[in-house]
């Protein structure tokens, strides 16, 4: 079952801004509705917040542990994807958050669903 | 024949704006002149409207099968596109909604066309 | 329905052995059980006998409609595979062939058959 | 000898604006000075104009012919890609018209002309 | 847990000798140590025997159940590969086989584990 | 019209055996049948023989307008590589020389065409 | 030891603004957690400041250098981005600067980090 | 020794705005410290000016040999790209133009250095 | 310092003859003349031996810190490849072990070494 | 000039087979016709003999200023290709010895030139 409680985070080592991608290719979950395996590719874009207003980044080996959290949970692919976007977003308090959900082909057709949180950083577009 | 009677969709998960990629890899028509099948990948992104602007999002199974119904279809390929835009947008009725349909190569020469419905959200362009 | 009365061909152009291959990258036929078009790569390599030992070369616009005669057939992808290498075998009396079928995805999984007639040629191996 | 009249061309099939590309990897022409041929890549992209306008789409097969009619021609790099912007823009009154043409390489140098008719369509930047 | 009992074959289409592969790009099972979760490609390589010989081809669809069997499985490559070749080779009682297991990387390691039963066939080398 | 007479060659710099490879990614003839260009890739290995066996090595520039003089040649695949073969063949009395020509698609159909001279050299199999 | 007294430079030979970019495929730090080393690819792209406002650019032999003494240095990706990115500026004081760290996958995810000081240069967007 | 008289240039054919690109992929200089050979790959990117306003096309082989002349050279990358920028806009005197230097890597480390004259084309951005 | 002892195994889970292949892709150590770090791919392939024949399986978390212990060695590259053949070769007592040892460009040259022990396994070349 | 004398060289670490591989991608020459510089990529392969045979391995720094020494030198293809086979046999003394010669392309053919010295090690064919 997703479980957000998994994810930890530290502050950013820096008050200036800067962009965070971590990009995990061995997501998998369950389809809802055959109960067959999905598998994807997630990767997460960040700006973390500065600390003085609560921002932080996300441990690496505890965001593992969260995306291994959805193995055994059925889920449709749009839920997936803002599913981890309001956890991740709720975690890091960041000021620009980007999920890229990559599918793989189901009956011929592969699928990116892209989900965000606050405004894209103009410096980083 | 085209069919959309065939498209089933259900509602988005949130209101949030979001964005839906389906890369369909295996389209085949035929040419309306020569009768010789064409071949091509269908790409649709759209960003659905939320449920309280009767948006909805597109099942991927009867996506296949709508495509499925231009198999034996006399049909070019400016048509296919802009049909596909239309009863696409009639059944979910988006934000934003474009179709690009990449055709493989008739006498050396490959096409790529693409239509749209809806401005492009500002912020995924 | 595969017809192998579309194979036509004609005398090699000269007698000493040499190797043909065509690679044609839009086969289709349908699953005999779900009755889903299948979608595959078939390559056909072959060396011709010479005329004193009645062999042809095929011609390669009656090869592409001999394909297209699988369009509307179910149809294994083991049986495909053996299907074309027995009509071409018959339809040009070679002295080796070899029929290579890859076909896309279902489920995950992809798929490549391999059948045979005749003895590899030593120097084309 | 390039001859524009082998351009047919027939009425988009909807008003909307939506973008056609065919690119044409055979195109072959002569070097005006040494008369050793020239291979290139003809990519067209174009919005056709409504037919209230007077738009027109170019036929796939005359496009082909047109390409075709260089074959003899001595004519530079940055002559053939205008004097096929000009043709086409001519054949379809479109919105928007852009020719790249990208030519293998001469003495270890290759090369790519861009010409564009008409405002490049905001929607499809 | 891995269960043969998931695996389904028919009758080979023909008697004389042909190849067939399949290859399953969404392979998962767990790390017996760590319990974290291993992701591989799974590659089947087989020679039918022919009916008079009992031999047989696996069904598609079963083949991939099977592998989902491995999911929550905890077992090493080594035993996943020679497992495989074991379950396969007692349903299906092939000329030969071979399964070849890519797995992703672990510790900055990517490994493939090669089994095979019988005589790789000499027209197929 | 293929003319041979425009081959020029040179001895050999050593009477070792050695191996060359020349690739020509530009040849264009026409079709005898519809007089559309065919467009391929035409690539040549050969061995010289020393020159006491009278073996000479083809020199690059003439290779180049020799495959120029198929430009206005109506002739099929099979046979401008059994042409090619043999008019090389005269001209440089090689130990081993192979043709293979990789022609573009017609009607999605790729070829390949392999023709030799002699036996090839054990040491570079 | 992260040494910023290894950077030399020296002034950069135009006055008009232009870009340079050095990508170093070959750097290793170590993970502070675990000791184990972490290995990545850093892009720097700058643009130099005129001479006439104190501006350098980065001598690439001293650039190599100082990459090499993160070899035995424990400190996390976020750290070493951000690191360099205020060390390079120090020594350079560049116009525009930006730091992307490519880093290698640990269990399963691959990260990039960027980091940047001053406006992107309008020209070069 | 850079030669800028080598350059030669022709009327462009056409006053509308285009664009032209010529990639020189065996570019050599020597690095004035250790007089070993540096390669690269010199991109020039331009919109020549109209007749009306003196601007020119670079002829092709006189450009090819303008760049030879680097061959003995003791050069900085920087002061490469810079000298050629400036090299030929006196030569073209164009409305824009580009140059990008992709050096091959030294001690794990490849340059990229990018020098403009002239607004960028506001259609060709 | 290279340290075997770092390096455990375990029994082959079968008797059967199968192989394995391990490919370390962040490998690194130190000229010996100029100190500068070398990286490179370390790729062993090998046979294990049956148990009765007192053959092991090396153990991957062992082989990556047993990679690691060569991080600060001078060492070339032809030692570093037949030292790591030994150290394996006593470790496991395989029937069959390959070293494949390819390391990144130095001074424009990159380099792989080659080293065996044992004879290739005939099922297996 | 080709200078055989810079090539230096020291005893293999081991009297064992093993094989070495040197790429070296940044090689040029002049044509002897034309003067025009020639590129190309020189791939060495060896098998050094045991020291008790005499037997060396090549320096890879001499190697590298070797290949240097043609840079002004007026050579074919066919005769670089044999002088550095017959000059690096000459300096080390190997069991077996290979050179590949790659030559970008002129006039639209690319070319390769193989040469030997001694038998293929039966080991690692």
């Amino acid at each position: 079952m997703p479980d957000p409680s998994l994810i930890q985070s530290f502050p950013p080592p820096v008050d200036a801004p800067f962009i965070i991608e971590h990009v995990a290719e061995e997501f998998t979950s369950l389809c809802p509705v055959t109960g067959h395996p999905d598998f994807g590719i997630i990767t997460l874009r960040y700006q973390p917040a500065p600390t003085s207003k609560s921002g932080t980044c996300v441990e690496l080996k505890s965001l593992k542990l969260y995306y291994q959290s959805f193995r055994d949970e059925g889920i449709f692919y749009e839920a997936v994807t803002n599913r981890i976007r309001d956890d991740l977003t709720n975690a890091m308090n960041p000021t620009w958050l980007q999920i890229v959900a990559d599918f793989k082909g189901r009956g011929g057709i592969r699928s990116r669903i892209i989900a965000e949180h606050g405004p894209v950083p103009s410096r980083f577009q």
